[in-house]
């Protein structure tokens, strides 16, 4: 199972989140590791913005996130206002740097926990549908990715949620084919660097949870000691797939089959329901090999 | 550019022909790295058969194969009588052991030094006509993994040289539809376990060089402080991408567009012709997302 | 923690006692991966012995044995008497394959699971206590390499019981000169490919645990389906750090402060107790710098 | 054959001296790959400065610097200025993170292009010499990090060209009592953040080379197309072992046996002499086991 976070804000250094705090993602793969739940080692990710206004940057490794000394120089001296964390634990596919999350397209990124169910089955045909200039971007091999690229075909760059309903229903239409039950389990995280979209949703309902901080004052209080963090603004979200803590109140769990806006002036949530009917009937596949 | 070489003979210790001789690959690399020529430092392969008859063993890495202590260990402690060895120089692709040769698909291996050129544009193309149970097993990026499983869709494993021969012939005809000339660079190492072939094609018809041994004395010849391989059989055979050196005799030089099929008895060498015609006409695509 | 195993006896496949037994060592770092207990993913190491009698082989790796193909090939092409294979959780140095286990001397290989408390205060002093011709083969930076290198100072390819007393007899007494407490802290595995040496000790007198496989029966018990197994000898045994499983009669608990011996004929079990003070007194620091 | 580069002036993405002009460090290592000369694939390293006044970041790969996207990634999204660059080529010590350059010490980072000859002979002398408080830092195994660390016991942080003076002097001694000829080779960088030391020395007067551009014109010149870079100050310097391009005028060759100072105001140039009677008559060993 993997895990991501996700910062929207004013700019922090990346570790302050990252590492510093003692429930912080790394910190919960320790945890993980010594015990507790279940570890990810399998890789870890980074995408972040810079207040530059550039195209995010993308940290890969497959080294363990808590030992990996270049992402802790990395995240004590990157500052950002906006970044997307993952770590990973694979279900089969390869540990290597392409199949790490996130995944970049111009200035979006986007993490995935979860799983599509029976992917190597599906997997030509999800891929075939995949927009073929977009095709060639695809450099791993994970499920993850091309569910980004779907995405992307159905129109991300345009409206995020209405193109993962759009997505997720083609991957549920391709499932039923090949007879292939409850086969999405998500949480997903996409941003463009001014936005940041929070997807809970599983075929089944019963999906992988989501949390987001409740309000500035709940981010304080997780980190007591970090003066910067105190100066918290209203507006600062968190958005985590796992809790970090049981403090009461810190955390506003995201309902199933939902999607989280964090954006400019009040956040948005609304209904996630994947366009099966839709795609079935309006989408025409690409053209293929003649 | 990159490298490979093939042993079929007698079981030897790997490293007897991988380190030990200063004509071997690595030392090939090692000089190259040296400044004589190319460097191959984007990721080693061996592919090896026991005498036992099992499935052959893989070892892939990234790490520069002058200087990995698990491929000189492993080298130094299995004996092979056939095996591939392949040092790669990427022209864009990510540098990972999914993209490093042999391919393997049961009892079969297969090396590629060339190139497919314009492949991000084909890449699609290419991959929709391998044959989808095949499908999932294509885990990397290279457009010779995907060659190389053009060529199990079109008969490898009941034709190794037929199938190359339609596999080309279909990345020809997929060329001329983008506009890509001059598409397939190869000299090609494929075996079973029983048998060693060995293609030299280009569409250009200036293709990459390809030599075998001239005969056990020159295998001689080529190691004389090696007292095992003082005693080679003449059925031994060293096929090589790149001559290990300039002793005259020793080598034979592979002509322009022909297949050598190193096996018990007499080798065999024949005219080695893109199937375009056979493609374009009788190949059924395999059926696509309704 | 680390978790490191040992075969004596008939020629195994390396796999079928690493991966195809559910009760093997990179299933139990699955399972501890999967919440159970402590995850052991910072590099795994595997030394074997060849029926030839050449000296040992040895494969490292940082990535995590659960998911490394290059292992699974190792494994599944590699028949041995005699192996230790060792996973790694490191509390501190670098993960890199020279700080992997085994470690290798000429026929003699060396496996620790556990540590030396405040070796970083004392890295220096048992550093200089190393035979200087041995000190340049000291690639890695962790406790357990060094530890192993004051045992060949004190004679280990003597008398492996008695150099491993001296050695911890050593850092006990550098310790005190330190003022650490309960420093050693050992599971330790040794081979020369003749014999198997495993140490069970602490200084506080709480080791870490250490087994021995019953007896065949035992053998055939834990690996039901396994044909080869099934004709296990009664020399054969397994020596683990963790109980595999918990069927009664399987394992041997070796007590506290004790060494075992297994070896032709009968096995032989003997206290093990760090000569502290033949060390104060008998032994000379190696020459320094005038 | 090492390589490194040093930027000393106004805040530059780090990528628009490493990546984009076609005399980059990358670039050379690149081309070198192409056949022209030596390769150095086997560790990159990259330390650098903020504006923030904070100790300097460093990312270590043992990936090919020519094709590590996380590299990269960090080149285009850091400015810095004042960085130090350098590429490995390892002649035998293990090709590992901790084994690459720059080295460093709180705000101190340290680079060297060249070999201490006979090092694994005196290794344990050397590293003996080292103060035990710094002892434990020593990570990798490479003749550099010992040198480094001999510096800082010599008062590196005080004055940095006599603390290698001292330490190249106090390594020529050792070398004289081990037989060892010519034993130091070197072109080191060393930094505080707010100077940059370059030095050129070897025991037998025949030292890798060592240039500084001659001024901003130069700079200017050497990167027609960055905006950027045609603003550069005229207190702007780039410092590099091996020339970039051949234009004349461009770069000022450091002379044997000097140390170039680059700072605010007048650059420094001055004789570089080890102090090898200070070392043998005034130095006194660190206490050694007693």
């Amino acid at each position: 199972m993997c895990r991501w976070m996700g910062w929207y804000g004013q700019p922090v250094r990346i570790e302050e989140l990252l590492f510093e705090s003692k429930h912080g993602l790394i910190d919960q793969s320790l945890h993980s590791r010594m015990g507790a739940e279940t570890t990810n080692g399998d890789g870890f990710g980074l995408g972040w913005y810079s207040l530059s206004g550039d195209d995010p940057g993308v940290y890969h490794s497959v080294a363990p996130a808590w030992n990996d000394p270049n992402l802790r120089e990395l995240a004590a001296h990157i500052e950002s206002p906006l970044f997307l964390a993952h770590v990973r634990a694979t279900s089969g596919t390869a540990i290597q740097n392409t199949n790490c999350h996130p995944f970049r397209h111009g200035r979006w990124l986007f993490v995935h926990n979860g799983v599509l169910a029976g992917f190597p089955a599906m997997r030509r045909d999800l891929m075939l549908a995949v927009e073929p200039e977009l095709f060639p971007n695809i450099q791993g091999s994970t499920d993850s990715e091309v569910l980004f690229h779907l995405a992307l075909t159905f129109g991300l760059e345009d409206d995020p949620v209405a193109a993962l309903e759009r997505a997720i229903g083609f991957v549920e239409v391709t499932a039923e084919r090949h007879g292939i039950e409850h086969v999405v389990q998500a949480s997903i995280g996409v941003s463009d660097g001014q936005r940041l979209w929070a997807v809970r949703y599983s075929t089944e309902g019963r999906s992988r949870t989501l949390f987001v901080s409740a309000d500035a004052a709940s981010i304080r209080e997780l980190h007591p000691d970090n003066a910067r963090l105190q100066r918290v603004r209203d507006e600062d979200r968190l958005v985590v797939s796992e809790p970090f803590s049981d403090l009461p109140g810190i955390w506003h769990e995201i309902p199933e089959s939902t999607a989280l806006v964090v954006q400019p002036g009040e956040d948005e949530q609304r209904p996630f329901r994947p366009q099966r009917a839709a795609v079935a009937s309006g989408f025409t596949a690409p053209a293929t090999v003649p």
